[in-house]
């Protein structure tokens, strides 16, 4: 039944639209729905303007069995959602008290007077349920008519997600709208591309014909493969989990993992369980090899530090790379990226080291290395690796490529030689 | 005659509507066509099915002058764009032999035999022009009818970008649909909230009515203000230059610059005109700071590095931090971001050194400095300071509000104290 249900969104915001800030509320409130079950339809961007509210929200109302509307709830006079709505509903603004009670306590709190403008967020549509916001000051608002769901949320993240969790979420599940557990094996893989991976997979599927679903979803570098029972007289759960372990086999070294994890996470979890430490170099990355170790929660227990040596003086001065290294082979070389690994393990008292030098451009590169340019080196108990990589695109595409191959690479080095192999070579 | 043009987008992808993947093309092509006087009235994101293509096709060509369609457009099965707009438009796929040889050649290129999947790019819808694609296999495609533009893009960023900043923008700029001057005059600002400047700033608007359209946008802890000529009898753009500078002087030290540059390129821009170089020291922030540095292309002429200290040890050995103020005040104290900036400040040998420590949860915190308290040092040729805040949020919104106060806190300084006052004290 839920397969059925048509969820779309709408998202008011003029900046989406102006490219001054991406599309975060697509992104939060599809990835919570898919987790219990439910695929977002379609999702509409449109300006805080009368006519494209009425469009937009006619169309969607008309065809939606749950529709939620995101910003455009606020005090500025572009904030013009709710009395939109309420005119094409043919609804009347109501003021809420208990509203207006809310937001002039929390501007008590934080010690600031309230603007008048602030006071349009306690009208309440008719009939509508307001959602208390502990975050801000504009309610979220729910309706419901046949059988249809309106569920109104305020813009500012900081608002939205808790108010979704907390609110949205469990009701939609105690109203059996959304499931209560993963709906579909997912494969994460990385180093095919889609393709490719099509191809190897596709003769698993065939005989499976509408029985079977499958999706590919590439992001972050990666790709994932979900299966999911079909249309018609869909394949049990135990032979969805049989298929994967299949699928795993076919996949070989470009496996990485069931579920949705990151590859940052599984690295740090792999050292955690070894009882390693783990220490960073970069360059041309510029932080955002660190940064992707240290949006793991707990990611503490096992990263110990990173150092952005962007010039030469820093890799000689923070990570002790030779100097003669830099005159004979440059800084961006096979032979800097393992003295930069390595470096960094011995100042950082880590165990476990990589890093990344490179040319991300605009500017910088030589005829053997142009700007996309990247060495990788990797330190480990057993020894130290370099690898090269050329990469094209502007400067934050080398950069998050590298930073994608750097944690793959890894992950391919740390399964080759396990933990059994470490602690033979260290009892040589 | 351009702001009367109405630009739609679409964009296929199951793993947008799925939250794997933030929408870029709609960041990317939004600040695209706004920096040339068309503003995006909307965007829709589907799922590459048959149904949902259609729906929205014909919903956006029956209403946009000018569509846009991205994604879909690819080898895999569930790619279906090209088929499904051609079938809705009753026009027949016809095989294109150049375009079978650059997929040919692009595969020869890389030495990778082709798989067949990918001669379903070789079909052009007919009366549709090919647009050669440099970064991959699946062509663009451009098609007119009664006035009307459809202009179908591949989904890759590294494919899409490269074919509208050199095929579709100069096409369209020919075509006088997009201007080739900048529309609005920016104001950039920073540290007030929108419902905080739209009260400061109203007062000085109201006279002009509907000669004068004023937009907020918030974004990366920023707000920027927008100022163009209105529906009636637009204001001169001397006047609006003019007006410009009253709310400048309004806005006061929360006034960042005109334009749209950020706040790590002004920085690193100022200090360039001082000489002078910038290191990072992060603990909380875990390289992001960084990051924000080293994203702004040329950064190397100014940031030498930048150290992410995350346990104890690495701060005392690699910052020199002394062990008796972390022993003393905690790691996530003023003395310790003071001793951390100064720290790298010296290690890297750089004259100004900004640096953040605190804790982004969800674990850690104390009763005094619970989960989301940050504490940023400033070291610079004038002396150190050190600056306490308060983030409510999640890890990812406290590392990233961080960062922006950082960034925010160093402008500050850097105002206050200008290069005259450094130079005096130098000498003295």
């Amino acid at each position: 039944m839920k397969n059925n249900l048509r969820l779309e969104t709408i998202t008011l915001g003029d900046e989406l639209l102006l490219g001054l800030r991406e599309n975060s509320h697509l992104t939060y409130l599809g990835g919570c729905l898919a987790r219990y079950g439910l695929t977002m339809r379609r999702n509409i961007v449109i300006r805080d303007d009368e006519d494209e509210i009425e469009r937009a929200f006619l169309d969607a109302w008309n065809n939606a069995d749950i529709l939620i509307t995101t910003g455009g709830l606020g005090p500025t006079v572009d904030d013009i959602t709710r009395e939109t709505i309420a005119r094409v509903l043919g609804l009347n603004l109501v003021h809420d008290t208990s509203v207006e009670e809310a937001i002039r306590a929390r501007f008590a709190k934080f010690e600031r007077p309230v603007t008048d403008n602030n006071f349009r967020q306690a009208k309440v549509i008719e009939g509508f349920e307001a959602l208390p916001n502990s975050y801000g000051t504009a309610p979220g608002l729910w309706f419901e008519k046949d059988g249809k769901r309106l569920i109104m949320l305020p813009g500012p993240p900081m608002e939205l997600y808790p108010m979704f969790e907390r609110q949205v979420l469990p009701r939609l599940m105690a109203e059996g709208l959304i499931d209560e557990k993963q709906a579909y094996l997912q494969l994460r893989t990385c180093g095919a591309g889609e393709s490719s991976l099509e191809t190897r997979l596709k003769p698993l599927f065939d005989s499976y014909g509408n029985r079977l679903s499958v999706a590919y979803c590439a992001h972050d570098g990666m790709v994932d493969v979900r299966l999911s029972g079909g249309s018609e007289n869909p394949l049990e759960w135990s032979k969805i989990q049989t298929l994967g372990e299949i699928c795993q086999e076919v996949i070989g070294d470009d496996f990485v993992t069931f579920g949705d994890e990151s590859l940052a996470f599984l690295l740090l979890n792999h050292l955690r369980g070894l009882g390693k430490h783990l220490a960073v170099a970069e360059s041309c990355t510029g932080g955002l090899l660190s940064n992707a170790f240290t949006d793991v929660p707990g990611a503490s227990k096992v990263f110990v530090g990173g150092a952005v040596t962007y010039n030469n003086q820093a890799k000689v001065e923070i990570l002790d790379v030779p100097d003669v290294i830099i005159q004979q082979h440059g800084s961006v070389s096979a032979e800097c990226a393992a003295a930069m690994a390595t470096g960094a393990a011995e100042k950082f008292s880590a165990d476990y080291a990589i890093s990344v030098t490179g040319f991300a451009g605009p500017d910088g590169g030589t005829p053997e290395n142009p700007v996309g340019t990247v060495y990788l080196g990797y330190h480990s108990p057993l020894g130290v690796w370099s690898h090269r990589l050329v990469y094209p695109g502007n400067r934050q595409a080398v950069k998050s490529r590298a930073v994608y191959a750097a944690l793959d690479w890894m992950r391919r080095k740390l399964k080759k030689y396990e933990v059994e192999d470490v602690l033979e070579s260290m009892t040589c």
